[in-house]
């Protein structure tokens, strides 16, 4: 088992360490003049940045990409990359080079702890990214790899390996993470509650997946990660993350890979419009009444090893099984396999392949 | 979907209102001047305490019961109580006469929160007991029906309604409820992390529940709240709440009710010896081997419409499936029938027929 003492000591130097292993994803239509404030603890490991438009701060190693580069590099296979939408976001993860991806909205700053100090998000990530996750049974005193905590008693011991961990899910201070009709109920509400906890979602439990504050072990779980169809020319909005999490999810628990939500916090600035969010998500809020039993429902084959077998799979299933629907899913299963044969042209190596062992 | 606001508003008189209708149980063979501390809190809505031995402060309003009393109580049927062992704590459940059960440690004192100020374990549990659970898909904020939380984007508007919660397990700051091999490596680890979140166990996942700081609805769920054959005579100990939290979660699982883990956080002060705990947990530490996974893939069968139909079939289970690891299942399993057939007897009303939905 791992000592969450040593975890905690090596902290410090673990992000010089991945300093070249970490790629910062960010989707925008402004200037990054944000990125300032996350110059102390960005400016030591970011290597490339991803983004759609122009300025970028002084001093950040960064690479810009828009449209046309995407339609120059991917080719007709562009076409699975969403048009004027945040879920392109995901074109980013796929040109990457790197182990580690950390994904943040434009309007995310840096938050602060109860105590006022600064929170040093990407140190967080990586922390649980590099520690394993527990899926298999639920621990109560949360994380059992942070500094001063462990396995309870009546865990058992041959569970308290763990998984490799291939998503880390952070939450958001200030403006929650909410539909448009919570949105529209409740303008004012806000998100004070500090929860100092990280856990591992359990195996067989779906969860809603932002895209806000998120990062993940490409290598891991790289061609999973898609945000869909959305946007421009599409008849839903704002479920590119959910998207990228259903599928996730159903194929970390195939493959024994964990997924931790909690630490890190951001501190979310802007509420978005919601009036345009709930044009956006109609179809989506009626639609997920459907996707979610059947991705509960989805079964992978065993001979489903790799990430993009099972992503094939998946969207063999989505084309059998939701296209009753909308056609859209049809649409949609055909930009997965798209997206899989862009994925393996542009990271030919096979290293998505998993560590994690196939259930 | 109720408002978090309105539960808070609720909570200060909530415990007044439930006065009459919980009970405290202490198993002890001590004293129990501990509960001056709990004074502030429990001295409204106490009515009944359950205990082994002998003095009780000033102010309680008590019942104690000792061997001499379950013997006569139950007559025969008092061999399902566990002897010289915490387990007997069941006993109290099953002749109380409320709807609600709070049962902790003659160990355990009142924790501060962060601020300091002093926490009202009891209130808490009762907020948990009060609101419903979201068992089917994951909330990233936590508890969603408490102040200043809700559902996130992507949480289907269908399951929001939740499910009556059955189960609030509480934790506890200082002395973690490590098992002997944790104890005996980490003997100075001391939980300091306050978590401010309470959160519902997903459904399909089993979890380590202490029976130090623990509420339930007596009347969702109180038959499987058996805490077994343990202490004199038995070949285990400390496993008395772990078999209870495994039976209590399935069943739970199959009815459509809740169980949550979290806030609030007791003071637990003493470490109990880890050589003497190694000698009672021994067994249990081989055996959760084959019971977890067991438990993991007990299927209940859709005419067990109550919680004793459902524990009379789980002990039916245990008979045919775990015998073969110990001739000790054999005697557990028989418990477990004699233990719902005195609980049926002293609670004639059939009063435990749970609200939930049978899956």
């Amino acid at each position: 088992m791992a000592e969450p003492a040593t975890a905690t000591q090596a902290a410090a130097p673990a992000v010089p360490q991945l300093k070249d292993e970490l790629d910062i994803v960010i989707p925008t239509i402004r200037n990054l003049d944000f990125l300032e404030m996350w110059r102390p603890f960005f400016n030591r490991t970011i290597s490339s940045l991803f983004k759609m438009t122009i300025k970028v701060p002084d001093g950040f190693d960064y690479e810009l990409y828009n449209r046309n580069d995407i339609n120059r590099i991917l080719g007709p296979k562009a076409s699975c990359i969403s048009f004027k939408d945040s879920a392109c976001r995901c074109f980013g993860y796929m040109v990457s080079k790197k182990k580690y991806i950390f994904t943040i909205d434009d309007d995310c700053f840096v938050a602060k702890d109860p105590s006022g100090k600064a929170i040093n998000a990407l140190e967080q990530h990586i922390k649980n990214l590099l520690s394993p996750s527990t899926p298999f049974f639920f621990n109560t005193l949360y994380d059992p790899f942070r500094d001063g905590a462990d396995f309870v008693r009546g865990y058992p011991f041959s569970l308290r390996e763990g998984v490799p961990t291939a998503v880390s899910h952070g939450l958001w201070l200030n403006i929650p993470d909410y539909d448009a009709p919570t949105q529209l109920v409740k303008p004012l509400e806000r998100n004070t509650r500090f929860v100092d906890a990280v856990l591992t979602i359990p195996k067989g439990t779906l969860f809603p997946m932002c895209g806000m504050n998120l990062a993940f072990d490409r290598e891991l779980i790289g061609p999973a990660m898609y945000f869909g169809l959305m946007g421009d020319g599409q008849p839903i909005g704002r479920y590119d993350d959910m998207w990228a999490g259903w599928c996730t999810k159903v194929i970390c628990d195939h493959l024994g890979l964990g997924v931790k939500t909690g630490l890190p916090y951001i501190y979310h600035s802007k509420a978005s419009n919601p009036f345009v969010n709930l044009r956006k998500e109609y179809k989506g809020i009626f639609w997920q009444e459907e996707i979610i039993p059947f991705f509960q429902q989805t079964v992978l084959p065993k001979d489903c090893t790799t990430v993009q077998k099972c992503y094939i799979e998946l969207a063999k299933q989505v084309k059998e099984k939701l296209s009753k629907f909308d056609p859209y899913f049809d649409k949609l299963a055909e930009a997965m396999v798209t997206w899989i044969e862009a994925w393996d042209e542009l990271n030919p190596t096979g290293s998505s392949v998993t560590n994690g062992k196939a259930k």
